[in-house]
């Protein structure tokens, strides 16, 4: 389907479920960019999940955010359950703007929701040539070292830089070994997952998927990994006064209430420090792409850079829509 | 030996070698610390380093530094090239005073070198009831994802927070799947190391600890790891304008001049957003140290709870100390 065209049927739905027209656009623009960029569980697959959400009333359409000044560089976002996207689009944006003002910017948010992709909202801060960090929690899916049962959500630390080329460094990664999706796909095609990335419902490590899927998925470098969900969960959920510790809700299967994400998001000034930072970065990036690579290895890419090939290659390309998926937007439509 | 008798032998030691009353304190305070937590690789073994560096004029024993403040909650310290201690030291009771002040402090520190273990200076902000977080690059350790050469230091990424309880919560680690002790450790010993830790020297995956000597480490979690150390160099050194991209130099090996090395500390007040985080973080750590633990399992401890224990049980023992070691002592004392 073309991108236009599909952005309008998708900026229907939200509008027909009650979000304002500004909203919708938001909401639109963050589902066509995970299908550019390829992220299709980011993506459309989650649409109908929201418009269910929304009619529960457990996302509100029409949020009234709370905004709190702690100071010119710190601030506070009660999103009151708005959906993700347009609470993560507002932090970013303060904190972009704060950090302009002072070099420094960081905006923390409550009763939030999925957001889709961490890496999208860091771009924006990227593209005004700054760098930001951004932290959020999400529903229960790893299992802290040494526990059997899951609590940390896939907790995905996002990073970005400038970096002196036309593709942004940003970096975005789950601290999840393995993610549901590609357990659920190799259940479905009866193979194995590797060794060592989930315990079955009894907490011993298995390949078997079908019981991967009982059981839980582990962190990723074992109590590192850990260490760095939990910090996510602290930085994320328990200071910004969201849910944290496992409360976080499903967005998919549990509507119980409210999801209460929590988001932490950090901007700085390249200038905070130095004043060639650019150059600098520039030539880092140089420094490591340059190194000898190993076996089959043809560049050594920045974190960032093949997303942005495969976002230059698909931007002019038509997104790729199934017919479950083409259903879901008919009936979301005519809801 | 006692401990006090140590740190007094320590002390002199720096005296000797002419830092100034305090900078002595600071450094033999931290290497005493070092011994009580069991971080044998960061106490009483570098000292002979740091002398050496001392005497070929590589570390300031004098260092004036430069601070050049950006706002309220940002200041840039230029170390002069100061042993690690001490610009680390200065740099997160900078922090600490500024994040006191204004919710947030930042501090980027240029020309210093290695300081020892990053969770010794988030404990002053912990034990100050704030958060804290840090960044360092060293010295080339481990290769980039899809690299055969090492350019990103170990970089440690360390976060601590106050607990609720009497140990801190203080996640410090490496981004290394192994570190080069180990290795060494295993070469002597005729050991295997594990499977995908290390690459020879032609880029191929290698048990052989010897082979994995003359080749490099492999970040956590692949690109993960490499990503998160990528960033690390980004934050502490690029940023900052310290030597970065595999240019910090060995402090063992490399006397062609001063490290470089460069630190990135943000601290923050736990009541920016919320008012009750002293209760929620308690209530967090309680959830996660309640669930089902895997087979073999007695505790989950949260980062830096069994650091502490160790110290509790250590604080009141004397230090072993290797033969090794008081020879370099006594040479060190009679330079």
């Amino acid at each position: 389907m073309k991108k236009n065209e599909l952005k309008k049927i998708i900026f229907k739905i939200f509008k027909k479920h009650k979000l304002v027209h500004k909203h919708s656009n938001i909401c639109a623009d963050a589902i066509i960019n995970a299908e550019i960029v390829g992220a299709h569980s980011h993506g459309l697959s989650r649409l109908k999940m929201y418009c269910d959400r929304i009619k529960k009333n457990l996302i509100n359409p029409k949020p009234k955010f709370k905004i709190k000044k702690y100071s010119n560089s710190i601030l506070h976002l009660d999103a009151n359950d708005s959906i993700g996207f347009v609470a993560a689009d507002f932090a970013i944006k303060q904190a972009i703007k704060l950090a302009k003002r002072t070099g420094i910017g960081i905006v923390g948010v409550k009763n939030s929701g999925h957001y889709g992709l961490s890496g999208y909202y860091i771009e924006q801060a990227v593209k005004k040539n700054l760098l930001a960090l951004c932290f959020t929690n999400a529903p229960p899916a790893i299992a802290p070292y040494g526990a059997k049962k899951s609590l940390f959500g896939t907790n995905p630390i996002s990073f970005g830089t400038p970096s002196g080329s036309t593709a942004p460094f940003i970096f975005d990664s789950s601290m999840s070994k393995i993610n549901r999706g590609k357990i659920r796909v190799a259940a479905k095609m009866n193979k194995k997952i590797p060794f060592d990335v989930a315990l079955d419902k009894n907490g011993n490590i298995t390949s078997d998927p079908k019981k991967a899927l009982e059981g839980v998925q582990l962190p990723i470098a074992d109590f590192r990994g850990s260490g760095l969900a939990w910090m996510v969960d602290i930085l994320s959920g328990v200071l910004t006064g969201s849910a944290h510790s496992g409360k976080v809700k499903d967005p998919f299967d549990d509507f119980t209430g409210p999801q209460n994400v929590g988001h932490f998001f950090l901007v700085l000034k390249h200038n905070i420090f130095i004043n060639n930072y650019l150059n600098r970065i520039k030539e880092n990036i140089k420094n490591v792409k340059k190194l000898p690579k190993i076996k089959g290895v043809q560049e050594i890419f920045y974190p960032g850079q093949r997303k942005f090939k495969k976002y230059k290659i698909n931007l002019n390309k038509d997104i790729l829509i199934s017919n479950k998926i083409k259903n879901e937007l008919f009936e979301l439509l005519n809801d």
